[in-house]
C-alpha cells in the first residue's frame, strides 16, 4: 500500500468545506436550491474548483461540464482512480446529498498532499454535472447521453446545451468527455444513504451492493364512466374499483417475496373525476426496483398478470406499457470487499445494502469497476431541507473513502 | 272521475313536439346544448311558450324563471295540480331528460283541451327555470334558494341573478315564486330513468318510489411522502394503499347489504403523485346514495368506521368531513298508488323504483304529495347525445301522467 494505514482525512476541514458549499443557494425557507445550470449552481462549482486548487489539484471542466481535478501518479501509464460526486441539487434539497461525496473527495486528495503521499495511479476527482436533473454528466462520460436531449429544457429553465455551456461545457463535443471502458482503474462514491436502514440498525458504513434497477410500467384501465345514482352496483364498470385491488396485489407481490426489493404505485389519475360519477379511466404507475434485474422483470410480470386477472373479473379493458427501465448496476465484488476492509480497519460497523436511489455511479457501473460507500441519514430523511448526515459519520466515510482509494491503489486484481 | 278512461294524449302532436324542441341548441357535434340562461335556453323557453298557448293555457313567468301554464278549474278555490319538468340541458346532453316531462305535461292539457274535459282542480304545467345548474327554479319555489347564490356564477357565465332576468324573472322578489305547503293539490312528474334498470327487465313504468338522498363524505388520508427506492416496504406510511383498502371496502359494504342503495368512490387526488414517490396523502370522495336516510347515515357509518380502522392499522392520519348531504324525498304512497293504477289501465308493465337522479320532484316534496313516473332509457344512457328513448315509450309514459292527473283530481285524500 502506498500510504500508511494510520492516514487520516481532516475532519475540521471537511467539516468547514461543508459549512461553506451549504451556505451558497441556500434559499428563504431555508432549504438548498442549487439546481444544475442556474447561478447558485454556477457559484458552488466555483467554490469547489477554488478547494481543488488548495488541494493541489490540476483543475478541468470537460465537454460535458464535469469538473475533474487530477492528481499524478507515480506509476508510469497507469489509469486513473475516479472518486466524486456532485454538487447540484433538487429545490428545497439538504446540504449532503453530493456535497459530502464531492467535498470528502477533494478532502482525500488534500489529506494525500499534506501527507506528501503519491499513489502509483493518478487520482481523479470529478464533480458531475447536473445529477439531479438525470444524470447527465455521467451518462456523457459513459456516452449514453444522447445529443438529441440537448435542446430538451431542464429544471434550470435552460436547455441542457444552454446549461453545460454556462458550466464551461462544450455540447457540440460531447464524445471529447467520454471514456472508454478499461480507461479508468476504478470509480468511487460517498453518499448519504438517503434512507432509514443504516440509523435504524445503528451501524456508520454502508456498503453498497448496488444501484438498483427501477422499472416503470404505465397502467390503463378502461372501464365505464357512469351515473353515480343511476346505475346499480352491479352493472357498474368501475375502473377505481379494479385499480385498488391492482395497487393491493403490487403490495402484496412487493411484500410477500424474500429480499430487499420494493414496489410502488405512486401515480394514479382518475377520469372524470367527479364524486357523482363512477370512474371511466384509471391511468397508474407500477415502479419495481430491486437489485437484481431478473427479480424486478419476473415481479413485475406477476403484477401484471395479476392486474389483467382483476380487470378479466370486472370485464373492463386494461392496458400495460413499459413507461421506463433503469438497469440495475451492481457494484464490483472486489470493491465491495475493499470498502469492507476499510470500514473493519477504522473499526467502523458495516452492512451490504442496496441503493434504493439513482446514482452517478450506475452509469459508471458500464466502463468500470465500481464502489459505493454509505453513511447514516438521520431519520432517513433526503431531498428535503431537514436532511442531516451527523458530524462524526461524515469523517467516518471519507476515511472509509481515503481507506478504499488507497486499497485499490495498492493494486488488487479489478 | 273528470273524464272518461278513454282519453289518450295524441302521439303524434307529442313526437313533432320533441324533434322540434329537439333542434333548439342542437351543437356541432350533435349533443344538445341548451345551459340554462343561455340564448338556446331562451330560445326553447319561446318554444315551450306557444306550444302552452297552443294548448289553451294561460301563460306567466314567476320571479324565479319558472315559466307556469295554468288551466283553470271548475271546482272554486281548489288548489292546483301542479305538473312539468324542464328543458333546460347539461352541456351535449339528450333530447329527452327535461324535454320530455315538460312537452308531455303540454300535451296532457292539449288533449283535455281537444276533448273539452275541465278537470275540477286547476292545472298548472311548470317549467322549472336551471334544473341542470342546480334546480334553481324548483328550490326557489318552495323556498330553499338562497339569495346569496345570485351573484355566483352559473355554467351559462351569467350569474343567476343576470340568468333569471334573462328568463323574465324577477331576481330581486324571490319570495314572490314561493309557494307554501298546502297551496299545491300535488306535483307530477314524467321522466325518463336515465339508468338502464327498466330497459334491462323490459318494463315500460317505473313507479317512482323517491328521489334518492345523497351524503357525500371527503376524506383525506395523511400517510409519508417518501423515496420510493430507498423506503424499505415495512417503513412505508402509504396513504394511497390505505385508500385502496377503503375503496374496496366501499363497494363491499355497499353491495353485501340488501337493497338498492349505492355508493361510489368517483374523486380521489393523490399526492406528490410521481411514479417514485410513495404517495403522502390521499383526498377522496365516498358518496352513498338511497332512499332511506337511515340506511344512508348507518351505511356512511359502517365505511368511515372501517376506513379509520385500516389508518389506524397502517399508522396514518385520516380526517372525515361531510361534503354534501341532500335528504332522500319519498314520493307519496298514494300518489305511487295512482301511477300504479294509471300503468294498470293502460295494460303497461311496471314497476317500483327508486330515482338515483336528482329531479326538481325532491324539492317539490316539500311542499306537496309528489309522484313521478319513468320510462326507459335505451342503453340506460343520459346526459349524453346517445339518449335515446323509444317513440311507443315516449307515449305510455304521457298517457299514464294524464291518467294519474285525472286520478288526483278524482280526488283521492292526499
Amino acid at each position: 500500500m502506498t500510504s500508511s494505514n494510520n492516514l487520516r482525512v481532516n475532519e475540521q476541514r471537511l467539516a468547514e468545506r461543508l459549512e461553506d458549499l451549504a451556505v451558497i443557494g441556500r434559499g428563504d425557507q431555508g432549504g438548498l436550491i442549487r439546481v444544475a445550470y442556474t447561478d447558485a449552481d454556477l457559484k458552488g462549482r466555483e467554490y469547489a474548483i477554488r478547494q481543488m486548487g488548495e488541494a493541489a489539484l490540476e483543475v478541468s471542466v470537460d465537454a460535458a461540464g464535469n469538473i475533474l481535478g487530477r492528481r499524478a501518479g507515480s506509476g508510469a501509464a497507469l489509469p486513473p482512480i475516479l472518486f466524486g460526486s456532485h454538487i447540484d441539487s433538487v429545490p428545497e434539497g439538504g446540504n449532503y446529498d453530493g456535497s459530502l461525496g464531492s467535498l470528502a473527495s477533494i478532502e482525500c486528495a488534500h489529506a494525500l498532499e499534506d501527507a506528501g503521499l503519491v499513489t502509483r495511479h493518478p487520482l481523479e476527482i470529478v464533480i458531475f454535472a447536473n445529477e439531479e436533473g438525470g444524470l447527465t454528466g455521467s451518462r456523457a462520460m459513459v456516452g449514453e447521453f444522447l445529443s438529441s436531449e440537448l435542446d430538451q429544457v431542464s429544471q434550470s429553465g435552460f436547455t441542457h446545451r444552454e446549461g453545460i455551456k454556462r458550466l464551461g461545457g462544450d455540447p457540440d463535443n460531447l464524445p471529447q468527455a467520454r471514456r472508454k471502458p478499461g480507461t479508468v482503474k476504478a470509480y468511487l462514491e460517498l453518499h448519504v444513504e438517503q434512507g432509514g436502514i443504516l440509523e435504524e440498525s445503528g451501524i456508520t458504513i454502508g456498503v453498497v451492493e448496488g444501484i438498483v434497477g427501477i422499472r416503470c410500467e404505465e397502467v390503463t384501465i378502461e372501464g365505464e364512466a357512469n351515473h353515480a345514482g343511476t346505475t346499480p352496483m352491479a352493472r357498474r364498470k368501475d375502473a377505481l374499483l379494479v385499480a385498488s385491488k391492482v395497487i393491493q396485489s403490487v403490495n402484496e407481490t412487493a411484500t410477500s417475496t424474500p429480499g430487499t426489493q420494493v414496489a410502488t404505485v405512486g401515480r394514479i389519475e382518475v377520469l372524470p373525476g367527479a364524486p357523482n360519477i363512477i370512474p371511466g379511466q384509471v391511468v397508474m404507475t407500477i415502479e419495481v426496483r430491486d437489485l437484481s434485474q431478473q427479480k424486478i422483470e419476473a415481479l413485475t410480470e406477476r403484477m401484471i398478470t395479476k392486474a389483467k386477472s382483476f380487470a378479466r373479473e370486472a370485464g373492463v379493458k386494461i392496458r400495460v406499457r413499459q413507461s421506463s427501465d433503469n438497469l440495475a448496476a451492481p457494484t464490483d465484488p472486489v470493491m465491495r470487499h475493499l470498502v469492507e476492509e476499510s470500514a473493519r480497519a477504522l473499526g467502523l460497523s458495516f452492512r451490504y445494502m442496496p441503493s434504493g436511489a439513482g446514482h452517478d455511479a450506475q452509469n459508471l457501473a458500464r466502463i468500470a469497476p465500481v464502489g459505493m460507500i454509505f453513511v447514516p441519514s438521520v431519520g432517513g430523511i433526503s431531498h428535503s431541507p431537514e436532511e442531516h448526515t451527523r458530524h462524526q459519520d461524515l469523517t467516518h466515510g471519507a476515511n472509509v473513502l481515503l481507506g478504499t482509494i488507497l486499497r485499490v491503489d495498492a493494486g488488487p486484481k479489478l
